[in-house]
């Protein structure tokens, strides 16, 4: 039996990961849950796997959450309730779980699964930020705690299986998959004034609204990028993107002796899920076959750098080495959520973030304080910007 | 250093593992060489490797190589002359050697790899017809031995790096691609007529001329379902085949979990021989890399198995099993060889197969004894009723 702790478990990878463990109730026990906006649907989660610890964004989430189960008759003395960043990491770190799932969004989640890894819990990674901002942190603590950091990400978790049994002296290149994005046939000039609902409106994945924007401007692989390098122990210069748009080839692997593994599969998040979650075991999973006459016709191409400079910015990033890609990410997420409640415009992402990243002096991100000082400095100069670049434009 | 073998070493694979091994001159000692019809050729690579043992088909065509290495000076005490079947087995069972590369052409090849693997050496096996006739012995020799046989055929080899690490119980199929041949787009109607010159016109590989004849028929397909079956422990209903004309991915595996990894490279069979060599490593192979965008537009496609009987006579004799995929293999090389000799028409291939296979009777395929006897039947057999199709036609 896994014990398993699942951090954000309201969102698409929460949830996708407890129809995964329903699925062997066996084989799975949840004991933790933390949960984000959705107070209902955490209630709705509680209710069902009746876990010891259950964690809500704040002081009021975790009453309102305590007041539905209670109307329902939960037995209240089965689950200790609590809430904030201190309550995630009590999830985190539960004693009885082997497991934690990594799937909150942005920044938030890099204490509790820092934590985890302290707890000597292995992870099954699915917030790509944890690693961009202190992958070189998060590997040390994974290998002094001797556990392992399972992708979760599609297109890492592709990788992983390409890899499998190989030693990363054999690994001559990365080749990472995206989507494209909506906006991969949009002409470059019309991303300037590009919608919400456009940049949300994604082709091929269901997922959360800020991984979707980032899909949206490809820095969703760039970042994809740097976490690779960090999980794979490989350079900038050995990781190329393609576009590939049916989002069947998740990623592949060249090998130094020519040969390429690919990993195909439908778009569907258990897939990757449940092989984090079984790792080193495979489990059947109650999913339709592919259909291997779907694999005519798909198309390969070169990411348009000069219409998405968020995958330069990225690359950029990493190659500057330090906290620059902390600086990246944050300056990422502010003007992402300055974008969605409308403040700046699509076409304004990547200068806020060239800017600040522009601004930055890199200094080593051997420690968590210098990871998260240079997060909290990328944070307030972006919105700075965010506020001029709006005051501009009206 | 490891010291090899090498049967067959002036056809198709034997030239390019002389290739693979002189490029690492530290790593790679041939010790033995045996030989098919090319003496000239034989002669050449004798005098570049300098080996222990070279074996040629027979006397007076080890006469005959003797004479020309004598008249170039060659230091003819350096290697011990052969010759035959017994010469084979010599090189096949030289004490120096650890690995046989075993790529002698059809059902000669059964008894120097069978006796390899009594002799302990691990088997780089290009030559499909001795797992075909006795795959049940081969893989229990080789449990008992404690070696491996590597597949070197790209099919096989393919489907071995998709399963580095994984157990068979996390197999769902296997799924060999296949190039469809040269007659792909050929109507059913003018294959019976078709040319031994437009038969053996492979689209994408160059190799000796019975697997080409395979490749037309889709017969070679037929005998790699046999041969996956054996060395990767699966059923017949485990083992799906796709037509992929673009011979890039050269097969892939389906796991329970529904994830699929396809392995993909260049159609050049130095990878896969590389693979078989320095197993379980990886090495470099001077090759250049696989241009990713060339995987646009690939196809998958159904075979066509009413125009290609060969393929279904395959399954069939995989599921009566026993003798009976011998007498399919023994069948198969008369009728082309008779083909290959203007005896009969392409389009008879597919009946004289049927009809040896519908006449025989399996039995157990667990000694020698029993395969061999099953394989002399099924020749005689099948040359009766080429002799029988031939006067019909004339």
């Amino acid at each position: 039996m896994k014990v398993i702790s699942i951090l954000g478990s309201t969102g698409s990878i929460g949830t996708n990961t407890l129809r995964v463990t329903s699925n062997f109730p066996n084989a799975f026990r949840v004991a933790g849950l933390a949960g984000g906006r959705n107070i209902a649907l955490l209630a709705d989660q509680i209710e069902a796997i009746r876990p010891q610890i259950a964690s809500s964004m704040d002081e009021d989430a975790s009453c309102e959450l305590q007041g539905i189960l209670r109307h329902r008759g939960y037995p209240m003395s089965r689950t200790r309730f609590v809430q904030g960043v201190e309550g995630i990491i009590e999830v985190s770190c539960h004693p009885e779980a082997t497991m934690v799932v990594s799937a909150v969004t942005g920044a938030a989640g890099l204490m509790p699964t820092y934590r985890a890894l302290e707890c000597g819990k292995s992870i099954a990674l699915a917030n790509k930020e944890t690693m961009v901002m202190a992958g070189q942190l998060m590997m040390e603590k994974a290998r002094a705690a001797g556990v392992e950091i399972l992708p979760v990400d599609s297109e890492h978790n592709a990788i992983h299986q390409c890899l499998r049994n190989a030693s990363r002296s054999e690994v001559r290149r990365l080749i990472l998959t995206a989507s494209g994005g909506p906006f991969r046939n949009t002409p470059k000039e019309k991303l300037a004034t590009a919608t919400r609902e456009e940049a949300l409106n994604h082709p091929t994945w269901r997922m959360g609204k800020k991984i979707t924007i980032d899909s949206a401007t490809l820095m969703n692989k760039g970042l994809e990028v740097i976490e690779a390098s960090w999980l794979f122990g490989v350079t900038s210069d050995q990781i190329d993107v393609a576009v590939h748009p049916q989002s069947i080839v998740h990623s592949m692997v060249e090998f130094i002796d020519g040969s390429v593994l690919a990993q195909l599969g439908l778009t569907d998040m258990r897939i990757p899920i449940q092989y984090a979650l079984t790792f080193p075991e495979r489990w059947p999973c109650p999913l339709p076959a592919l259909d291997i006459q779907r694999l005519s016709k798909l198309e390969f191409l070169e990411p348009d750098r000069n219409k998405f400079p968020c995958l330069d910015l990225a690359y950029r990033a990493l190659q500057r080495g330090g906290t620059a890609p902390a600086v990246l990410n944050a300056a990422n997420e502010v003007a992402v959520e300055t974008f969605l409640s409308d403040g700046i415009g699509f076409g304004d992402i990547p200068g806020i973030i060239g800017a600040v990243l522009d601004a930055h002096h890199p200094e080593e991100a051997s420690t968590l304080s210098s990871v998260l000082n240079a997060d909290i400095w990328a944070r307030q100069t972006a919105r700075d910007l965010a506020v001029r670049t709006r005051s501009t434009a009206r």
